[in-house]
Parts: C-alpha cells; structure tokens; sequence
C-alpha cells in the first residue's frame, strides 16, 4: 500500500476536529475518532497520583476491552473538578455515544488543558451534532489539530505493512510539548489500527510500543493528572488476526513501534521553546535503575539544559550531576562524550573541549556517558532549555 | 556590644580578598581568613559522590579539630582535575601556611568555579603574600566579595551576645546563587566566632544550624562538587567555654543559627535570576520524609517556578506535582494556600484565584500545602524561574 503522508487515514475509521468554544482563543478544541467497526481497545494511563476525571471514566471502561471511539477536548483538563468533573465526562461520553448512534459505555473520553477550572461541558455536548457531521476518513489531521495545547505542530506518523497480501495500517496522533521536565505538560496518544488483534495482544503490543518511546521521555511516574495513550483496532484490514507466533505480528509490532517512536520524538523536538533534541544514553551502569537514574538526573538538570542551549559542552555539570544522583559511582571511571567527541575520560577533561564546542552546535546532541561498573544501560530523550521555555510557561494563562 | 553592620568583625580574626587573576574578569577571587590564635574547626561537607581536590583535602584536615584559616579561590572549582587537582589544593594550603609563618597541616583551602580545567595554582600561590600583607581585622567583606562567582551580591552576617560581662560575636559570609534547582551552583559558608567551645561541640551547633537554614535550600544529596561549611572558634571573646547545659550556650546556638539563617536567605534571594523569594511549607504529611519529597517536587517543579514568575497563581501545576511526588496522597484532602489565601480545598478550587493573583505579585510568595494525613511537615525555600536564570546559565563560560 502506498499514498504516505497524504493518504492520512485508516481503513474503517473516521475522525473530525473542530472548535467548540473551550479554548478561548477560537482554535481547534474539539476531536472526535470512532471506528465503523467495533473495536478492541487497549490503553496505558498516567501513574500519577492525582487522575483526572476522564482518566478514572476511561480506565473503567477500557477493562471490557471494546470500545468504538473516543471524544477529546483540549483547552481544558477537567482534573481536580470534584464530583462534577466525573459527571462532565460521563456526559461528553454519552453525547458522542447519542450523536453516532451507539449503546451506552462505547466512547471514551480525554481532556487536556488548565487543571482545577469546571470543563464547560455544555459547550462541547452542544457541538457533537456538528463534529459528528465531519467526520470523515482523512479527518486525523483535523483530530490532531484539535487535542494540541501548547503544541508548536501537530503531531500524526502512520506505518504500513503486509500480512499475506493484505496491507495493514497503523495511524497515531499525539500531543504533547515540554518534556523537557518532569512535570511536563500531559501527553496524549491515539492509535488506530486495521490489524485484527485481541485486545490483549493489543494491549501488549501497546504497552511495548509505550516502553520503548514514550517512556524514554516520561520517566517514571513523571506523568501528568490526564496523560493516555489509547489503541483501536477493528480488523478492517481482512488480514487474519495478529498475535505472538501468527505471521505479520513481528512486523505490526514494527509498525506500532515505529508510529509511537515517531510520535515521541516529535513531541520532545516540540518540548515548549526547546532548540535542540538530547539523547542522553548511560551504558556501563551497576544496574538498570541506577541507569535509568543516572540518564535522568542529566536530562532534568537545568544547567546541563541551560548549558546545551548555549552551546557550552560544560560536561562538568554532567559529571555533578551523576554525583548525586544517588547511584554507584567511580568518578575515576566515567567516560563522557558529546555528539562523539569524548571530553572526559577516567573522570578528567580530555582537552577536546573546543571540539566538542564546534560539534553541539548542532540540532540534535547525543550524551553518552559510561560508567564502567555494570551492564545498566538507558536511554532518555530530552532538550534544552530557553528563554523560550520560561517564556510560554510563565504566560500560559495569563 | 553594638556597632552592628559597620563594624563587621569578630576579634582575633583578620580577612582579606584580592584579585590573582584566576578570574578572567580580574574580579576579586582569592580569600584569606585565618584566626590569630589556634582555633576549634568544624566542617560540613558535600555528599555529592564528585568531590572536588580540596574538599577531599579538608576532610582529612578537619577530623583533627584544629586549624588556623582557610585559603579560598572563587573562578575555578579544582573539581574533577585528576592527582593533579590534590597537589594544587595542597600547594594551595601550604603557600597560605609559609605566608602565615605557620606549621604545616595548619591552613585548609576552598574552591568554586568551574569545574574540570586545571587549577591555575601558581597565580594563588604567587598573591599569597600579598593577600596576607593586606590582612585585617574588617577584611571579611573583601573575603566574601572574593568568594563571589555568578553571585549579584556578597553575603555577610554577624550576631553578638552576651556571655557573663563578655561579649560574643558570630560572623559568617557565603557565596552561591542558583538555589532553585537541585543541581545549584556551589554553596560555601564561613563562619568566625570568638567564642570559646570544643570542635565537638562547634560541630554540634554547626550541624544543627547547617540543618534548620542550608539544608532548607539544598535538599538531600543535592549538593555540588565543592560545597562546604567551615567554622572557626577561637575564643578570644574571654568567654567561658560553651557547651550544652553551660551558660550562654543556647545564646550561642542562636546567634549561630540567626547568621546561618540570614545568609541562606541571602544566597536563596540571590537565587540566579530569581525575581521573587518563595517558602513551600508541606503540613499534615503522612511522615516527615513524605513531607520534605512534596516540598522537594514542588520547589524543583519548572512548571510551578515559571508560573510564580509569571505571577500566576496555577495551583493545577501544584497539584500535579503532588500526585507524582511517590507520596501517600488523598487528593480529595489536599489543601492549598497562596500568600494566605486558599485557592484549593478538598482537592478542588475555591474560586479565589483572582484575590492570589493580588497576593502573590509580591516579591514573597508563600506556598502551604496541607494533606491532612499525618504529623509530617517540611519547608524548603526556593526562587522562581526567571528569563534571567536561563540567561546566566546558558553564558557561564562562553
């Protein structure tokens, strides 16, 4: 199957984005994606500790396993709402379920936006007649348009493979920006695919897919109150049904993986004022926590953040960053190097500074740091910081 | 005894700070404090795992309980320098200890600024003449001028009290700015007293005050590469000696800890860049450790931080700190106040925002969060994040 970018779309499934008054600025605020078909539905939700109301809606109904849409807002995260919030989505629910026709406990729900203000759920029942009218095949564009907040560009990938002489699609969207910080901004995911695919193979495929991206750039339980990502698959594709073993399932894991790790670098290429992508990768640590701690520590330091946005291979604020990051050390050992050239070596400056000066100036840096005590290694995606960061953060409502 | 501010000494102390040209600036960088008479010594030291030369240095140097001064350079930390950077600390402390005409092992040494280049140690042991030529009893403000590196200000303080007929006097200056991250610059103090009292139990009152003030500002293990707390007693007031149970102690302890206090706030305020000061006050925690990790996420919380620069009172960001804090958490209980006006209760919103907008445009901001699950409670005193703490972070060096 061919088309690519512009053949945006996934056999049996419709979308629309349109603005229903949430956001004030008059943009885009409204998604809506359902499949013809029913589906099975798999979804990986925030860790944090404080849900937001759809959240707690979603994570009840997607246990059955089926569902056949979801309907979004952005401009509004209807978390820390109290009781109300939960009604609200329930409400938004019902209305999709009403305007396409469907029983009761189909659709899900999702919200992205301000905590702790009412959702205006009247302004987004009121115009479920009319999204329901747009939806059409190559509506995703519109959808991803629709679930951005502080988004400098939607983000939407799309992978095709064969089963036999099937072709099989996978379509995602996401949102997402500011993931240059622990307590970013929520992410949104939405897979859909035509693969037919139980939902508990989807939902392994899913959660895969999700440790290998997303979760090199959420650390931990570094989630938002709303953050989801959601899978429909409604076997739409004729292609006999995928699972561990069946033929085509390695490469529909491929595909999934693919869409995901696309949509995860757009978001943190989108990471709020962000001028260069940083993959920070520890290898050689005693273990694969105190990796994952050490590459996380990096990516979160604000000098080191403050150091790649100046261009300043400052590998000293590295280096103090693993010492107290709370895990075996030898600060004799450790190797650094910054989009190749090695800066430190046996914990002392190698002299290339100037050179690796010359090679971050570039828009993607790649950290590498070895510890030489273990086999621990880990991957995390990040950015820089700027003025710009600050910037959109300090006047994001006011 | 008065005097206060412009008579900012403490007898049988002298200081000095001069430029040796580490700095490019040609800014002060090189401190001198040494005590006329053999003094008690104690010393808090980083636990960053990374500890620079001369930390590795005083250690040793410390355990014995006596010393005489302290040689001090501001513009290069000696950190990560190899063997190299343990032979320069220790040329560094005996070019102080030939100038002073004392025996060896006398003088400990200090060091802040970059980290990993090379110690220029002959242009300090060059000026070691030099600066102790210019010794003097008020030199403590050219001492802390010189300790000074991307600080705005000096940080001085100085308490008396009375011990019998016999005045007491405690002194300290400090260095560091860049509070409001984890990974902040380095943080030195230097306390002087003529009072009287054993090392173990200057150590006592140094600990404790380093614990209720510093350790508000640097949270668990997150301290730098060359941090340390150093204080000299000499009891040249004539002053009994102190020690629990004894009088005057408890004077001691807190004209201690009102100088130690007085000089964190100091380096919080001169936080880089920070426009406003903010105290987190977590109440009614679980546990004390539950309470210090939400006060911690919230104060390192980029979002938060930019939102109290922007004057936005977005206690949505608070909350979601809270949840992804590894905490024991009700949010339905979670109680939040501004500046003294609630804008959050039993998890949701109390319609105040517009009066904690007023209420925080202020150059103080208090955050309380109540959890209403235990006893536990924490404060931590941080800054906002400011365009300016970006700028002189991404510009250090280059």
């Amino acid at each position: 199957m061919k088309g690519g970018a512009k053949d945006f779309t996934v056999p049996g499934f419709r979308a629309a984005g349109i603005s229903c008054g949430v956001k004030k600025s008059g943009k885009k605020d409204l998604a809506l994606i359902t499949s013809d078909l029913p589906a099975s539905v798999a979804a990986v939700y925030t860790t944090n500790k404080v849900k937001a109301a759809p959240v707690v809606y979603d994570m009840r109904r997607t246990r059955k396993g089926h569902s056949r849409g979801i309907v979004v807002n952005s401009g509004n995260a209807n978390a820390c709402t109290g009781p109300e919030g939960y009604q609200d989505a329930g409400a938004m629910a019902k209305a999709g379920e009403k305007a396409l026709g469907l029983k009761s406990g189909q659709m899900l729900v999702s919200s992205t936006g301000v905590i702790g203000v009412p959702l205006p759920v009247d302004r987004i029942t009121r115009a479920m007649d009319e999204v329901t009218s747009k939806l059409s095949p190559d509506g995703f564009s519109d959808a991803a348009e629709a679930i951005m907040t502080t988004d400098a560009f939607p983000k939407k990938a799309r992978a095709t493979f064969k089963v036999g002489r099937k072709a099989v699609t996978v379509l995602g969207i996401a949102k997402g920006a500011g993931m240059i910080c622990p307590d970013m901004a929520t992410m949104l995911a939405f897979f859909t695919t035509d693969a037919a695919v139980s939902p508990a193979v989807l939902r392994k495929v899913l959660r895969e897919a999700v440790d290998k991206t997303f979760n090199s750039i959420i650390v931990d339980n570094d989630t938002s109150t709303n953050d989801m990502a959601v899978a429909f698959a409604n076997g739409a594709s004729g292609a006999g049904p995928l699972a561990p073993g069946r033929p085509g399932y390695r490469r529909f894991v491929d595909a999934f993986g693919e869409v995901a790790g696309k949509l995860a670098r757009m978001i943190v290429s989108d990471g709020e004022g962000a001028t260069r992508f940083v993959e920070v990768r520890v290898e050689g640590a005693a273990s694969g926590t105190d990796a994952k701690r050490a590459a996380r520590t990096i990516s979160t330091s604000m000098l080191v953040k403050t150091a790649l946005f100046g261009g300043d291979p400052n590998w000293g604020r590295i280096i103090a960053a693993l010492g107290r990051a709370g895990i075996r050390l030898n600060p004799d050992k450790v190797e650094i190097a910054l989009n190749g050239v090695n800066v430190v070596k046996d914990g002392v400056d190698t002299g290339a500074e100037a050179r690796a000066a010359k090679a971050i100036d570039a828009p993607e840096v790649e950290v590498v740091v070895k510890l030489d005590l273990g086999r621990g290694t880990a991957t995390v995606w990040t950015t820089d910081l700027s003025y710009e960061y600050v910037k959109i953060n300090s006047q994001y409502r006011t």
